[in-house]
């Protein structure tokens, strides 16, 4: 039997309607690469959220999303400024710098978001040829630690961007969670504030596999789908990620799984609130709860049932994800278990 | 209604055996990235095949397998030899290039076979700063077309390899045509052959996504997982693409897809032969036909009912390739096809 | 004492002229990074040579003068027309593919040049996106083989070249000698012919070091100080480099000692000729001799008392570089020796 | 005229012995590329130096020694530690990042060292293939902030490098102060501290151009060659920066120079101090001042008169170097002219 838990929206499985699409779209034969409906309709889908005049290519993950998105933006003596604490910069091995050439300028924050205040402490040297050229600006919604832009602080870093000759990147893997939580529709808080490109993602939120980059600001993707095929993310078998993305775009499913879990997540802050030894360490906005657990031996406790990873284990933060399939149940048993620990 | 066609074994679907595997792994949590026993029992099958002293990473596609192996064996210094024909030298868009950094150095061949003749004069200039030093002859088997390297031809390009300090590689994205066609177990002509770095398809022959890389010579896959990582090629849901491996080597299906796919080519082969104004250009060892057609009309009329493509445009040279879900009736009715247009 | 020979005109000195120039540069201080009045002045010797309307970069060599200048024109998708002999191809340890990602399409001559035919065949794939895009032609001016492209040549080339949508570029390493031979003036074979991007070399031609990277195409000088930098070719005093620069092309400096090193290589020729064992195997336009050696002792007995190169080892072709401190002396010597050796 | 000042130590000329000696190399005929005599006799010096057990390359520029060097100790997915005011974070563009596809990993400093408490933060994710892997600890002596690491404080870096299984890298551009300062020599606080990489400087004190990269642990100089050539960095004509070294090595003229240059920069020190309206900010240890001057406007007017940079513009704190031509007089004059506008 697999354990259950709260370690990343990646471990949770498939939604059963993104499957059935999978299952329906195996019929025959279909020309590979993406010249065929499947793709078709799954593009239609994301011009009916974002608008004609965008362009899309759909790749395997959102590594590749962000490291190739950024590449239509920018040459190897670019930089790109981002949080200390961004996927890009974290969790992606060197791939955007083996891949692109270029430099990611960081950023401390104390909850994973820029602001033009912070960010400007890179722009410098412009002009200057010992210095790469900062030429993105790239932000995280839902952020990595759970945390949300509002529309107003996503147009004023555009805006600053833009005034600076610079471009605006989403890294959205968390993308329909923060459009659940901002009551907002996906163009008003990235192509509408000035979003230029957007990683969009499935994969966390009920896919099996496939990620969208999205050329909101269209002219980047001029000549991209050289981009995609020389960074290997191009699928001979396309239609079953566009499938995928089709059905997750109906019926508003992406809408339905990222409020169940957001709902989740709120409900296990709210359980976790009512133990005092325990500390939430950052605002509960999507569907990721970030909080200061009494000891280490408690954190392996509770690793040995449920999964979930540290954050930061100098002082024993931890990091606990819900997803569309979490149960309240599944909630409930763990505060209990943690209460049940504290006790002894 | 999808039109059928001889494009390319990636335009046909996912055998159903191997989408009840993937329903099946759809059940509850499972840790991300590989770390699973789907996993693990993908990968026990892969032992079984090529025995335990190997190291396994399952990647997303076969340009991928191609080029991150690649990455293992090499320095950006280095030169790889191939084909001209190679996938890597003809359809990756650069990417082993980009991504490597390395030379490639290519071989005019008339069936896509090289040969220790045929490298012998790209090894030169060794030692020599000025000049990149080849480091791994990389062979593609089911070849670019469609024929396929013996045992003794795979052994002595091996050995060859081997003596001037350098790596086999071998593209097996259609390995399983091979292995039925030789009637040989996989290991007969790639590990006990002397081949050390193997790309292990599956996609052209049933699967939805996946390939693996086998490292052969396991020394080669030490560190690999970083290369996986930053090539973009670490899938989160990784069950997915293990449960796929682990059913597309259970009770042959490979061998039986496999087998049905390259009889297919026989016939059409058959077909064709008692077509005179069509000239078979290549021996039909595995599941691609090569011919040459009377005229360029022809081929267009062809091509508005079936899908395929072109080899050598300027001799109207054509490749019609076979797949697990070929029916006999699609063959004899392209055939009919051919002969109808033929008499007009 | 140092053994004088045909192996290269780079293991010739530097220019008396040249040395008293780069001895008045060294007074003392002056902005470093090429900021600075000698390098304005070596800027204004080729604005003579070539018009106004040019972009010039200062580099240390001739192969980062080819793969800098490259890198403007291209991204790491597109692959660049080469002959099998040129310099980026052969003699760059893969720098070019390292350092732009790209792909060389090499095309075999008898002669080192291109011709419109020759390059046609790698004119394909264009808009498929599995083929990297063939972005621009790569000539050499003079050749590897010592030929030498005539004004039409390069004019037919670089309108075939914009056809396509693609540039020109010439290898200039040994660019005076080829005006010397043309007779022409370098704008009439290079910006008036159509080329758009020119490494010219000075170091062959009595220079110490530094190679002048020109865009006559201007718009792709665009930010090209960051390349320059990011390539690790930003000198820092380089006013070292623009004194050189200046001199060379003062009082036709770059002319004397072109003209001498044709001279020359003529005379060899002439001498060679006489002998009926020997067999010249390229037109002599240039500083080059290529000929072919009785016997591989013969060559091996030579070299005892010359330096110079094997061209194709496996039929005892040799090259035989003239340059601008050649002595007559020195060639009726080497000839004689030769001479003698046949007699035994 | 050109103006004097305290900009850099690359604005200051060739000393006079320097350029003797490169005279003096300009005797007829020599193998290019580094197999000379005077290659050999500048290798001889630098195992005086060193100690026979090293492996040596010479390049052009500091940028590539440092990035070239660092790439015999990497791969890809690695990572370097170094200060963020390190040259190679601050001013390479991104060479770095671009060659060798790594990333850096910077620390907060207050005075341009790194110490085994600030490199710890660094030391996490070993093995976890998300995370770019450390590999490298690098550190600039001279630092770029003027001051100089002690022998014991390069011992424990080296023992905490080496415990973690990564490597030393010093970036020596200005490592004669540096020895100057210690009062050691070049062995003790480099190959006999325990770094592994060092990039050895001559240009700032008093060569034309030049660089040695010293694997002082000699097994990462393995297959290098390749990696110089491939990174553009090897001079055909190569005796002209080895007739450099060996000069510069000699008659302890580098000594010669780096002690007067530091001795200025003391004097420098000693009159400023004597100005309570100047604060200077860091140790003088070597040739670099740095100091807070009172206003912008009177930074504005000391550089129509003599060149000096900018260090951190938003506190007006300026960095004043001295060289091996640095003379008292400027020094007095300087001060003065400081002391003038200041009681305007």
């Amino acid at each position: 039997m697999n354990k259950r838990g709260f370690a990343s929206d990646n471990n949770s499985g498939v939604h059963p309607e993104i499957m059935k699409a999978i299952i329906e779209a195996n019929n025959g034969h279909t020309i590979a690469y993406g010249d065929d409906i499947y793709t078709d309709k799954a593009k239609a889908k994301l011009y009916e959220h974002f608008g004609n005049d965008i362009d899309i290519y759909f790749v395997f993950i959102g590594t590749a999303a962000n490291v190739l998105g950024l590449n239509a933006a920018t040459r190897s003596w670019n930089a790109v400024i981002c949080a200390e604490t961004a996927h890009i910069n974290e969790d992606e091995c060197g791939a955007p710098q083996k891949f692109n050439g270029f430099k990611l300028l960081t950023v401390e924050t104390p909850d994973g978001k820029l602001t033009v205040e912070s960010v400007q402490k890179h722009i410098k040297g412009i002009g200057f040829e010992h210095h790469s050229q900062p030429k993105v600006i790239s932000i995280t919604q839902v952020t990595e630690l759970g945390t949300i832009y509002s529309v107003d602080e996503i147009k004023t870093l555009a805006d600053f961007a833009h005034q600076n000759n610079m471009y605006l990147h989403m890294d959205g893997a968390r993308i329909a969670n923060a459009a659940v939580s901002l009551k907002k529709k996906f163009k008003e808080f990235t192509k509408d504030a000035g979003v230029d490109i957007l990683s969009f993602g499935g994969t966390k939120n009920g896919m099996m596999y496939g990620e969208a980059i999205l050329f909101l600001s269209k002219k980047l993707g001029e000549d991209f789908k050289y981009v995609r095929k020389q960074g290997m993310q191009l699928a001979s078998k396309m239609r079953y990620i566009s499938a995928q993305f089709e059905r997750y775009l109906s019926d508003n499913l992406w809408y339905k799984n990222a409020e169940h879990s957001n709902k989740m997540a709120q409900l296990l802050a709210e359980k976790i609130q009512e133990i005092p030894q325990i500390q939430i360490t950052q605002k509960v906005e999507a569907n990721g709860v970030f909080a200061i657990v009494p000891s280490r031996e408690m954190i392996e406790d509770l690793k040995h049932e449920y999964f979930f990873y540290d954050w930061d284990e100098m002082r024993n933060e931890v990091r606990w994800m819900t997803s569309f399939d979490t149960q309240k149940e599944d909630i409930i048993k763990f505060v209990d278990l943690i209460k049940m620990k504290l006790k002894k």
